[in-house]
């Protein structure tokens, strides 16, 4: 069992992180006091865990325990979903004083929250995040959301849970390509400013993907903390909190560029990474010998080292152009000097960014 | 011309009240340094108003000022018109930094500030209202949202606007049904915790009518100084900020249950103000010559002072059991003691509440 805080001021919340914790009536019971809760999840995840926390949260309210199944899958966080959230909690007479538990990945996670964030304009949540990459990524930091058929994320508010529950076990069902789209996410943390935890990860990549326990736990838990200490600093991502999008620019083309759902999250990030990277060697930052480190960390974890073919440097062009972390009309980008130390600059070479989108979308 | 400011600390914000004030670009010029606006509007006060503001906005930033049309009516603040303005607004490459007017009556500010609020997790917006409900009501306190089907006001956030630019000339085009209902939230005012300015209505309801603009100015004044004390207080309704819903619980049952548009707000919360007198006369708390002086006030002021026919007991039950005050399954509701001395209670005889639909559903 782990315990760490995000720190946050009066906004501030637990994340719990063991073994079973879906069982664990002890974190939910002070949130429960005199409240009602229902649980928003998807077809897949409800089958595995609800019945599971259901029974747990039974005792602790004098209703049934209401849950909504969402269809599975990135091309279902849009307005539609949303909608059946609203008329659910509105059918169920959810009250603002009433609590809502995201169960399942990050999409369940980021459309719900986004849910309890705009239900009778801002109700509590909790998170029980059932993937790796939403574990590590976002059970912190309350950003929430919805897509658009323009572009990712475009649609949400910041909403902090009032507690994340991280139920180690639910990895066991996790299946292979879902546990990589989350090991892209731990690397990213390694990548941004923590070069001991890169290393750790380079030497124990084979124990994650056979779940070792331990090691998830390790990682699941450094993850959090790194993240949790950027968000501290930065809630509102005005400044530092934007290098925990490395990779998340050219990712984010890939995703919009292929249709949401065709590459996983993680997935399109690893090669937005890559992507990352060519570009600040070409711009004299990061050394090969770093490049061709990260190279073999993400294909060892199972993940893509260069964008889909079929996604031309116009088409990226055009999708970064609506990016969030445009500034007026120039491009924002998180890039490496080298492993453990990224920075987040629109003071680069136009040019190397040509060559970048030429070189690996042309492969 | 009359400045106030809503004190909420670094979300404070001036509300400029004056003639003409849609041409006044010193307000506009310090938020848009570097950068770029875009106007909400709709259809009818668009071709009022539109090309005045483009053309007091123009001359401070160094793109054409994009502008959105939605339909009018209250039956459009819905999902489908926030998706039309996240459409324009990424069709518009708007970004984080960027800047959203609403130009038109409170539908038009509660959901194009609903969109601010939520699009790309909350960009800054600034407040043009044209209708005297909008000026005395939306404009104060940073609520914004959209209705549901099942429920007015269901989904919203709290998105406090950087200005409010209140151009009293725009009210000479407002229809006479349109500034009656505007009056109803003015008149509330007094009721709350005003009687003085109770009074004063009293004497000057034909000059703000016939829509004398000194009498207008003061009103309006009056109505957003009021407004903004109670809010300063108690920004996201924690005690006394529900207060500024005395004859809101009836008056969106009414609403709900006749379908948006078919009443007015105004006009609805009017009549939802007397039920709260009638109740609150059968707790024994108001006396019957108060409950006449409101009667003869509304009826003055152009308003409904009964709900409409064909409005069940049962119908209004059960639509108020979904209301945003509804506490532990217990409905609260704001009561008058006096004119000038409303208070919040879930501790009423519910005994008199149905004496209340019996009497007055029936007529």
């Amino acid at each position: 069992m782990e315990t760490l805080t995000v720190e946050l001021g009066d906004r501030s919340y637990p994340i719990h992180i063991g073994r079973g914790l879906r069982h664990a009536s002890e974190y939910l019971a002070p949130l429960l006091q005199g409240r009602r809760a229902v649980i928003i999840t998807n077809e897949t995840v409800g089958p595995l865990y609800l019945d599971d926390l259901r029974n747990t949260l039974m005792p602790l309210q004098d209703q049934p325990v209401a849950a909504l199944q969402l269809a599975d899958g990135e091309q279902y966080k849009n307005l539609s979903s949303l909608e059946q959230i609203y008329t659910f909690l509105l059918e169920q007479r959810l009250e603002r004083n009433d609590l809502l538990i995201a169960l399942g990945g990050g999409v369940i996670g980021d459309i719900a929250g986004f849910a309890a964030a705009s239900y009778q304009r801002g109700i509590d949540f909790i998170q029980v995040p059932t993937t790796l990459l939403s574990q590590v990524d976002s059970s912190v930091g309350g950003k929430t959301g919805i897509n658009h058929p323009l572009g990712k994320n475009m649609i949400g508010a910041f909403h902090q849970p009032r507690l994340v529950l991280i139920d180690t076990d639910t990895l066991n069902t996790l299946p292979d390509r879902e546990l990589s789209a989350g090991l892209a996410e731990v690397i990213k943390y390694g990548l941004i400013d923590d070069p001991e935890f890169f290393a750790w990860l380079e030497k124990h990549i084979d124990a994650l993907r056979a779940r070792d326990p331990q090691a998830l736990a390790f990682a699941i838990a450094r993850s959090c903390a790194d993240k949790a200490r950027v968000v501290a600093e930065d809630e509102r991502e005005a400044g530092r909190r934007a290098l925990l999008n490395l990779g998340h620019t050219f990712g984010h083309a890939i995703e919009t560029g292929m249709g949401y759902g065709a590459w996983l999250h993680g997935e399109a990030i690893a090669a937005g990474m890559m992507m990352a990277a060519d570009l600040s060697q070409r711009l004299g930052w990061i050394d090969t010998d770093s490049v061709s480190r990260m190279r073999d960390l993400f294909s060892a974890a199972g993940l893509p080292v260069t964008p889909p073919a079929g996604l031309s440097p116009a088409r990226f062009r055009d999708i970064m152009a609506v990016d969030k972390k445009v500034q007026r009309g120039r491009l924002r980008l998180v890039l490496l000097h080298s492993i453990g130390a990224a920075t987040v600059t629109a003071d680069f070479d136009a040019q190397c960014l040509e060559q970048t989108l030429e070189a690996l979308t042309a492969a």
